[in-house]
């Protein structure tokens, strides 16, 4: 599927097992940042999360995100994404998770959560990005 | 020398060649996030860029600042800093851009920036961390 936003160019880090750096911002202006699994339908690029988590609480208030991806084979060529928040979406099963699992891992099922973790996909729309490389 | 705010734990992450990614504030709420080579003398965090680049404008309008940091021999590893600019320097001869070419690249010579480009050290006090593994 062709994408508007994202460069051809740099098309090939959001295929690869490269991890995004996440950007949130809170409810008193301080920044979040950490790293997540993700996945990209051409469109969307697609994370999970808990409820418990900062930058669920964080995008909940604030749907506005940056994305920062280093070229796991070429740390010289990175990929900023900014966006926003398309939609919160239970992960029902933990399909989505187990579904990153498998990319990242090469295991069925996603092996670190407390059977309390309530997960959450969340769907990003890029709006803008730049670029390395 | 002790460091109050990061970890113990997560030191060596400070220590190799890993890459830093900067989140910063634009004017206008908009998040910006991207990946740097860095310094750390046990308190304070150091990177470089230039004037004419998006997160010093932001960050000469808003200090703050996240940082997000994977162990580069193991991903599932992290740290996270909050802080905040504590200094801009004037990077005079481009003595610390060269002093990181020589860490992230053994060269003595940074290769990449035109003669145009006025480098800054951005100076960063950690004020809060989160970590993983």
């Amino acid at each position: 599927m062709a994408n508007q936003i994202v460069p051809e160019s740099h098309l090939d880090i959001l295929r690869k097992r490269s991890f995004a750096h996440v950007a949130t911002l809170g409810p008193n202006g301080e920044l979040h940042s950490s790293p997540v699994w993700f996945d990209f339908d051409g469109e969307f690029i697609y994370f999970s999360t808990t409820k418990a988590r900062q930058k669920y609480k964080n995008l909940k208030a604030n749907k506005k995100v940056a994305l920062s991806l280093l070229d796991p084979d070429n740390p010289y060529r990175y990929l900023e994404i900014r966006g926003e928040v398309e939609q919160f979406i239970p992960d029902e099963g933990n399909k989505f998770i187990d579904k990153l699992a498998k990319k990242y891992l090469s295991l069925e099922h996603y092996p670190f959560d407390s059977v309390d973790d309530e997960r959450v996909i969340i769907k990003i729309k890029p709006l803008k990005t730049s670029k390395m490389g």
